[in-house]
Parts: C-alpha cells; structure tokens; sequence
C-alpha cells in the first residue's frame, strides 16, 4: 500500500474523532440553576433556560444538585479514544523508524545528540512518548465511567475526581495531540528505502494478486494457493526472485499469458483505485456527520 | 424532591444513552471489501459501496484489511456508559431500599424465602447484582480501548479480544437491562415511608428555602445563615420541631410573616415547578438529537 | 456486631496492606548498572553489586537497559489495592453518617458552616472524597500494567507514563491515608444512636439464632425457617416487638424455653467471641508474615 | 546483546511472577465460619480454625458474613501482571518474527496454510493471540479492584463479578501461559539472520563502547561524544564500515592503538560477562524469596 493511504486511513480516524469530540463537548457544555436537588424551589426553570442561552450553553432538562456525570464521563471516553488513535499512528510511526526498516524518522536536529549511550542513533523517542499518555488517558477514563453513581441527589466524591481528571485529561491530550502534529510536520520521509523494503520481498507481496488471477482463470483455490505457496516458500527459504520462479514454472504459464503475470506483478495495477479512496475519504470527511452512511 | 422527578432524571440519562447507542452502532455498522491492505487490489471501490448498500450498513472510506477498531472501542465505552447509568439507577434504589429507610423494596414473592441466615430480611440483590457487573463492564471498556493500535496493515491481536468483550459486554448489557427493567416494573414504591421520612426531619429540609426567605427580605446571607443553622442544630440535637423553633425566634418573625414563613415550610411550593420539568424534559427525550441544544 | 469489630476487620486488612507493600516496594527497591543493553560491557556485574548494597537497595539480577517494569507495576497495584480499602471504610462511614443512621459523624468544628444550601446538614463529605480518589488510583493502576510491553532492550514509551503515575499516585495515596487516618482519630462516635437503630428492628436482628436454636432441638429447617420468617414479616410490615410474636406462638413454645427464647434474643450471647476475635486477630498483625498461616 | 540473555531476563520476571501468585494464593486461600456478621454467633472461633486447617487453607482473623475481598482483588492483580509479562515477551518474539528481522518464527506445519491473502506469509498469530488477551486481563483487575467496597457486613455485588471474573481470568490466563509455552517449545530460531542482521549495522553497534574507550584516555565525553558520532552519522547516512571509518581517523588512532580499537568492536568482549549473569540470576531464582535481596 502507499505512505500516503496510510496517512488517508488516519486522518479519516481523526474526522470521526472531532465528530465524537464536538458531540461529546456539546453533551457536556450544559448549565442548571435548578437549587439545591433539582426542583426549583427558588428559581422558576424560565431563568435557568434564559442564563443559559446567554451564556451560549445547553441547559439540563431535568438535574438533581448537580449536572448529572454521564455527560462528563462520554467526553473523557472520548478523550481517551483520540488518545488511542495517536497511540495507533505512533506505534506504526515508531515501527517504520525502526533501523530495519528506516521508511521514516523524527526529523534529528544538526547540534541534536543521538542516543547517550549509543551515538549513532536516532530514536523515535517523541512518538515513544504519546505511545505511553495514551495509556494514563485509559485511566482516566475508568475513573470517568465510575464517577456517574452518586448517592441521591449528588454526594461530592465525583468532585475530587474531577480535580485530577478534568485539568490531567484534557492537558495530557493537548500535549499529545500538539506533539505528534510536530512530529508529523517534520517527519523524514525516506521513499527511497520505502521502495527497497518493497524490493526486499522479491516479488512475495504480489503473492496473492497472484493467486486471485490463477482461480479467476479457473483453477481451484486450492490448487491455485498450492501452486503459489510452493514458489513463494522458496523464495522465502532459498532466496532468488518470485517472479523468476513463476515465470519458471509450465503450471503457471500455461494458465497465465506473461503479460497477465506482469500485471498481477505490477504496483501500478495494484495502487490503481488510490485515488478514488482519497476522493471519497476527503468529500465524507467534510461532512463528518454524513460519513459512512447509507445513503 | 419527588420520587418521580428522580425516574424523570434517569429517564433522561437513558434518553442520552439511546442516542449515544444509536449513533456508536451506526458508526460500527460499516463493512469493507478492499483486500488485505486496503487498496482494492483486485475489485473496485464501487463494488464495495454496492455490496454494503444491500446490507444496509455504511462502508469504510479508507480502510486497511480491517474495519479500523476506533469505532468498536467508541461503541464498547458507550455500552460501559450504559452500563454506569444502570449502576446509578440501582445504587440509589438499594439506598432507598435499606432497612432504616425502606422507601422501595423488590418485589417479593410470596412463596420467595428471604437471606438464608436472617429470615426476616429482604434483600436488594437484584440491584446489588446490577451494581456489580458495572465494575465488569468497565473492564471490557479498558480492553476495547487498548485494541486500536494494530502493527501495520493489520495484526490480529484484536481478534482475541474482541472473542470475549463483543459477546461478553454485550451479553451482560442485555442482562443488566432485562434486570432492572423487571425490577422497576414491579418496585414495590411505599409512599407512606417517604412521608413519614421526610417528616424524620422536622422541618430541616426547608431550612434552605427559609434561608433564601431572609436574604430576600434584606437580611446578610451570614446573618441569615446564622440564624437559620442555629435553629437547625437545635433541632438535630436536642429533638422538637424546626418549624416551631423557627417561628418562637423573634430575630425571625420580625423579618418574615407567619404567612411567609408557612410558604417556606410548604412542600406544595417547594414542588411548584415539578410538572414543568417533566414537561420540557419528555419533549426534549422524544426528539433526543436536538436535547439540550441551544436554540 | 460491634462498631469494634468492624474496625478490627478493617485494621487487619490493613495489616495486610502493610505486608503486601512493604514486599512490593522491596521489589521495586532495586538498581542496576549493567549497561545499555544490560550486558556489562563495560563494567563487572561485582560493581553494580557493590553499589546496590552500599545504597541499601536490591540489583536486578538480569536487566536490559532499565529495570523490568512488572516491579513498578506490581508496586502500582498495591498502591490501588490499598486506595480500595480506604474506599471501603469510608464508603461505611458514610452509611454510618447518614440522616437515617447517624452512627457516627465527621466531626464538625464550632465556627464550621454546614451545606451551603442546606444549613442543616454535616455532609461527611471527606469520606466521599477519600471515596472518589481511589477511582483515579485504579486508573493509575490499568496505565502501570500497561507499562511493562517495551519494545527490545528498553523504548522510552514508559518514561511519560512514569512521570505521571510516580507522582500522582504516591501523593494521592498519602492525601487518602492523613486525610482518613485524621477523620478516624476525630470521628464522633454515636454510642446511643447505634443502640437506638439496633431496637429500631424490634428483635428482627436475632431471627437468625431463633432458626438455628429451633433446627438444634430437632425441627427441619424448612419448618424452623416457616415459623421464623412468618412472625418476622408480621412484624416487617405489622410493626410490634420479635420477640413477643415469637413468645406468643405455641410452635416455638412447645419447642423451646422462655430461656432459650430469652438465649437467642440476648445481645451477650452473639457477641460473646468478640474478644477472642480481637485476641487472635491483634496476635497475628503484629507478625503479618504469619498471618492466616496454616501451621 | 544475545538472545539467551533476553530470555533469561523473562525467565527471572516469571520467577517474580511465581513468588508473587504464590503469596497472592496464600492470601486468597482462607475460610471463614464466622456466622452471617462475622462474630461467630452460633459457633466458637476454634471451630473455624480446625476445619480450615483440615482443609489445608487458612481462616480469616476477623470476618464479616465473607472473607474481606482484598485478598481477591490482590490474587486477580498477580494474575493481571503475570499476563502483562506474557504480552511482554510475545510482543518481542513478534518483533523478531517480522518480514525485515526474521530472527525467530513461529514453528509452521509442512501441510499448514500461510495467510490466506499472501501465501507466502507466516504470521505471528499466536503470539499476536497472547498479546491480545493481555489486555483483557487488565480489564479484570479494574473489575476486582472496584469489588472491595461491600455495604455494610456485605452486599452480593461482588457475586456477580466474580462469576465472570474468577473463571474468566483464570482460563484466560492458562490458556496463555500453555499457549506461550508451546510456542517457545518449537520456536525456530534463526541464529544466521541475527548474526546478520548485527553486521547490518556495519559496526554501529559498538559505537556506545568506543566512545567509554575514548573518555577514559582522558578526552572529554562532549569530544569523545563528537568523534564517534560524526563517523556514526556518516556511516548511517553514506553507507561504508563503522570500524573503517574510525580507523582512518587520526584524532581516535592517536588515541587509541589498534588493538584498543578491535577491543572495542569485539563481540567476545561485549559478552565476557553473560555467564556471570547468568549465574547469579539462575542462583536466585532457584529462592525467589530471597531474589534481589540485600544481604
């Protein structure tokens, strides 16, 4: 697959996110005055609504002494799910950093030291760093989803919580989400070792393109993934090219022209509907309240 | 407060949670046919679409080989969420349930046998039961959380979990809701306990309003506070009835009128306001997309 | 029971918080200079010995760069563990506490102000703080057993969540324990009030002794459990004394003396053991190592 | 670092593990016969005592109607961490399984298929399986961690939990452990591919050592630091020999003979201490209550 799909899949993730985020803060911007458990023994609930509205938030429509904690804990759920997705783009990032693979690197300072005890090298530190918030965020979250079961009309044990989680959660993502937007900005993008890791496989990734052109001209899938195994495990095992040993082999060219391997061998081929999932990717996220529906 | 704007609080908790269940269900009711990296190798993105429309589920933009797992994590926290309202639901009725105060009981068949080791004691142990799986429901929400950062493309890491927590979060959900649904169909509600409590206090619950009644009248909120809580202690630790403390305290009867004074003791006017509330919450829970909203 | 013992069992799962974190923090004790990898390569495996020993702390046997984490996250648990023991104590106090009960309060200072809405009121609400802290510690717990997957030799991804989860769960912690240990030292003790709640069951609390002596001199349980909970419904929802039923019915007479029936109503009698509770209990505190042993 | 010691270091973390359940089972394993409030209304405490020795388990000292739950809860943590440890090596193993490092792999049957897409894959997939189910473990320890605050003598909210707790985690967790085992059992280790991949490096890795070399001929670690680096980063980025490259360097030969340099890049000399290490960890786990001790 490209670079550039993977960042497609991400973002797209990060649409859904700020769908849920402006739901989630719009659940939780809410006012009451409704007195001490929720009756409006002092105030007729025309005020609550009015102060309300001036001050540009919704009102609880029905509310004991306080606003009640479902609404908190949803929006600290999703605090913590953003965090789980730039936890997921860091743990690729950091894979991809990898001195295996090197497709990419934190972008490393000219007077920037390495590693202390290691000088040559250059670690994925900062993507190592929101990979662990994401964890403290879960926690946050379990603390959240506690926190609804008051006694009564309200007993204040949700409050020192929320001393810890409300300033915690939200400045922790901050920080994550400010982060890892550096470090995408700044990202060291090596296309080249991208297309020799590629390479590295000697024709195995179009293995199962392989297979699907076999059984479209008719042979069993099992015959087919037999055929397409043996070769491939060769390769793997023996080293050599796939494509050669393919190519070398009356059972496969006498079903498949070499053009029609060259095709099941061919990015191009392979990469061909990218750009119509970018288009429908970026039109829905537009409209996030319309991705992925039916109609 | 009633014990129907109590129900009317959860009814309006559980307004919140269908849509926040109708809108998770919705974002994890998505199908791909994009191929083992999502690039539509071997079919078209039209195809997809198509296939997905006949389901009548949504598709996924930008896919890898799997559906991307944000979207099952955000729907497990909302079951985690549900599960929490029920929690509170059932915390509350076991509070209420309690032998000192004895308000609701579960139902009880007559042939049913009380606790084993103490016949004459019903227990609540259908809402302790409910109050329980809460805590389990959590746990899943944690695991669901942890399951979006899959190595590359894909790994099958999630598959193992999502073994346990769609059945089992699921499962219990189902449980907890039939539970407590029977329960409070058949909640034995002693109306006369909830007087007879309400009158434990010998007028303390007004004494708030009676509060507000001075300030208005002129008096400091620390003087009127003053007075109001010297009363109040009187009555908390040596017996007799708040109201007449309140009305033998010439401090007092200078300011407010026997008239006014009976008005913050009334229950009728510290109630006033109860069929309001239901009013614009059960409007807003019919259409619960535009709750709470601002304009 | 007595408000004694329900402190003695709280001391003695103290006691076992002391143990189980005085082994974790041994654990978590211990140091390491072995290397980037964990390999020596440039010092003896004698030094880092010495040096451990000459700062009273344990070596890591086997490292990598860093000490393994399951010592940290096993500390972590401990911490949380004992956070949920506080909840637990004063998740009771608070029932204790409440207006219907008013077993013991939190003590409330001459110049102290009540509910701000509700004068009256002494909320005890330091156990509902100490209550919502142990939610942040669980928290604190799920990010700590996530801490221990690093990628190779060591990633840095533990770092970010140590900085947090150090600090905020060791002062947290020591918040819960002063503030608790200070409310226990203060707690105002309602000895008349207890008594006061306990006749408030009109002799229901001895329902089950009656069962167990009436299965003694030869009924079944079925028919002893009849006779019991028939009478205690009676006064369940009839009102009148326990016993006088009891006394009064020729069933139970026939069966048992008036001493025995005076036997199974006698507070003496069920709390007879207590101190040989207390005996057995204190000896094993103060030798944790022992406790609950089997020889 | 060699691959022995990796696994001694998981070897020593599962001896921790093996201490820690043992005590958490001691803990666990406890009877009472206390009576419904724990004050053995109806039987003496010495009773209790016997049976549970008869049983080979311990009794609780001082009890309500149930055996306190933190005992539970400490057991469902160690089980929790044991599994953290598991997810631990699996996530290295799946590491070192990957496309690019091929140092070990999962034993793959002669008639076993590969990845259904690609065939010429071999997936990691049970030690995938075992990460996974990590993280449902941890669910359950916050479910036992909020399980202690009973009400009162008790609730059965606990019940509920551990229905699905205690057989849950425990299957969980022994499915695990047989599963990783045999996976270590017949793990092909590929010791070629790891000797190759280390001259990947094309000596980098023993950059850490020469740089110590440098400083304790009396250069400053920011000079020394500068030296090694400047190489290390050609290296990295030109291609070429480390050791080369070093050697051709007037400012390190006249610092360091040649002897001192092949010293430095040898890897007999990284590893002379791995036996040591060996040694005192295999000496300590044999008395794991004596492991990292002081004396």
């Amino acid at each position: 697959m490209t670079f550039g799909l993977k960042l497609l899949v991400y973002y797209a993730e990060m649409c859904r996110n700020r769908a849920r985020l402006k739901t989630a803060l719009a659940e939780a911007a809410v006012g009451k005055i409704s007195g001490a458990v929720g009756t409006f023994a002092h105030l007729p609930p025309d005020l609550e609504e009015e102060v309300c509205e001036r001050l540009e938030i919704g009102f609880e429509p029905a509310s004991t002494q306080v606003v009640q904690r479902d609404r908190h804990a949803a929006l600290i759920c999703v605090l913590s799910l953003i965090a789980a997705s730039l936890e997921k783009f860091s743990v690729e990032f950091r894979h991809l950093a990898r001195t295996e693979v090197r497709e990419v690197e934190e972008e490393f300072g000219a007077g920037q030291k390495g590693s202390s005890a290691m000088p040559h090298k250059r670690n994925p530190w900062r993507f190592e760093n929101v990979t662990g918030l994401a964890r403290v965020m879960r926690g946050y979250a379990v603390a959240a989803l506690e926190n609804g079961a008051l006694w009564h009309e309200r007993d204040i044990s949700n409050s020192s919580v929320e001393r810890v989680i409300f300033p915690d959660s939200t400045a922790t993502l901050d920080f994550m989400l400010t982060r890892l937007a550096g470090l995408v900005e700044t990202l060291v993008v090596n296309e080249e070792q991208m297309r020799a890791n590629l390479d590295l496989t000697r024709g195995l990734a179009f293995s199962g393109t392989l297979l699907l052109e076999l059984t479209e001209k008719g042979l069993s899938r099992e015959a087919a993934y037999a055929l397409v195994q043996r070769h491939a495990m060769d390769t793997w095992d023996k080293g050599g090219d796939y494509r050669d040993r393919v190519l070398a082999d009356p059972a496969i060219t006498e079903t498949l022209s070499k053009e029609e391997i060259d095709r099941a061998f061919s990015l191009d081929q392979s990469l061909r509907h990218i750009d119509a999932i970018f288009d429908r990717t970026l039109e829905r996220c537009d409209e996030p309240s319309s991705e992925g529906s039916k109609s």
